[in-house]
């Protein structure tokens, strides 16, 4: 194989376990839901109370899928990877697996006095998470270290500044979660869906 | 790359993340089989006694098995992407994986008073997929906007077709589901073995 | 994309589904390993103890690596697939999602006096997978009809042969299980142990 | 096809089916964190009091991302498979596995009288670990059996010298675990960090 062809198959094999992990962590976002049977009251009412858990499973699910496909999409641009690039993507993908303990922890306690904790934390990841993914970013594009050649300087600092919004949300998220909890995880559900809502109206791929 | 490639590549990622949730979401639905060994029968009557948990197992494996199968042929046609279509995806993804926790509900509950809720998620969720699913392949056809240029307007038609059954018949499913859990149940796994049946008949690839 | 392209696509994606199963159903297997901290004896005694589970946990993991080897082999001679197959390796994977299972149940209960129970459940699992195994390479090689077009028909002759012993073998654990629950699964593990040992000598890819 | 393009595609299935394990043993460490809602204290002192199983989250967490991407520089340079090498990684995988467990034994165990067994355990399987890494490697490049054509003998001993690290690395940590269980763990993940910071440093891909 000449270089640029193990460039791409190595590069294809990193998104390929990033894909692994995001897929994975999605899936087992379902493990939070349990079956409200010992509970004492009827079936329907057991689930209707558990909505602390359906909610934080859809913001969990909305926000790892928007994260997927940005992380998709930064890899239309980034073709090269090197082993600093795979550590920081490594770490992105701690931050995603921690997604699945923290979902659980704030369905637990979302409707308790501790709520706040619960969503300290959770907000508390999504952040560092943020930053991660924009040090990645910021590292893959300095010099143009790692673009494709036929990326224009114009396409990188668009998306640049894309980035910059999910460190700034989240952090809020993260400020707000000790005096509310709730407002805090309704926050993070309100930013994949400004995410989600832009992609659609944006509609580029 | 140029921009066909490009495409395909993006597309395949997609198909790649789904095919990883459908695997993942089929494997750990063996997670709702338990070891009747503390419910103080013979092991081979406990197992006898867990027969819903091993019908709803049959049951949601089938189903989401069939569910890939279309998947899978459905990306012979769309050969593009955008943001749209993969937001509509991850929905689709979102209820696949809400079949694990539906099929462990299903499997505690088919043979007590309230198999009726259970069988209303249950059936609910299918047919909640089932609508976006049309909707994905009504998104991908209109103006042929993601199609291949080599699939025709009457190959597009047939499927249209074909996919307008799943919405009928999980959407009678839930509807039955209020009535009687377990026929609702049953209607499911005759929709999966009806595509099955189908699809060995019909024997295209 | 031309016609072959096509079917390699779609075989691929098929084979990677596939992989995807069997790769999560082996890690799977991992969650059947219990801490023995409850158990009131020290930890290294507790562990001791727990030999069944680690014992099912090898002879599980080795038989579906095996098979995972296999399947992999098979589909350097499969290179197009149509619905009945897809389905028909549907089943297959279910079986060996089931394996997940039946190896809590062996590893919980080989020491009792129900052990021949859980052993024929899981050797009757694994003779159904052969019988599966060999139906859906029958059906490939039938008229040539998923074959690629260099295989030769002695090829195709020899891995029929070798694909006989495993209905073999495993209808021979299941025969002994209901009466030595252990020995049925040292059967199994001497068949994996077999295939692994010939696998090496023979040399072939 | 033609044989490279054979081997090629069996070498890139194996890596996916390693990549699979991979990651999917890494985000199944995120269910040994357990919300300590049921301990008595506060939710913030119970995630405090729960250190262990976040240190030995962190510390799986690196030393199989390290692995992963170890894992995925060693196929830069193997090209081909035969069944003795499946046959190998199917052990590597075995133990990556074990690591899950292992993990939920030495985060249950750290702060107890018997963490020395657990990290003898955890310590041991990353020791053979290491053994099966170097035998595959060893297997793959003597008289350059599973070479790509385009490697030099100089890069193989490079990376042969770089392996021998790790086995003496977790060696060091096996004889250290039956006096100290987290002397043991604190020089595994010093491993991963060297391994992380020369990665870094190095700076190659």
């Amino acid at each position: 194989m000449d270089r640029e062809a193990l460039e791409e198959k190595e590069t294809a094999r990193m998104e390929a376990f990033s894909d692994g992990v995001f897929a994975f962590a999605i899936t087992l976002l379902a493990l939070n839901l349990r079956d409200p049977a010992t509970s004492g009251v009827s079936l329907s009412q057991g689930l209707i109370d558990e909505w602390p858990a359906f909610f934080a499973f859809v913001t969990s699910f909305v926000s790892v899928l928007i994260m997927w496909m940005n992380h998709h999409n930064m890899f239309n641009y980034i073709r090269k990877i090197d082993r600093r690039l795979m550590l920081m993507n490594g770490v992105l993908l701690l931050f995603v697996v921690l997604t699945v303990f923290n979902t659980s922890l704030v369905a637990g306690h979302i409707q308790q006095a501790d709520a706040n904790v619960a969503a300290t934390l959770y907000a508390g990841t999504f952040f560092l998470l943020a930053i991660v993914w924009n040090g990645l970013w910021w590292y893959s594009t300095a010099r143009r270290r790692l673009l494709g050649r036929d990326v224009t300087d114009q396409q990188a600092k668009t998306i640049t500044r894309q980035y910059r919004v999910a460190p700034l949300a989240y952090g809020a998220a993260f400020v707000i979660a000790p005096f509310s909890g709730i407002a805090s995880v309704a926050v993070i559900l309100a930013v994949a869906g400004f995410f989600a809502i832009t992609a659609t109206l944006a509609h580029e791929t």
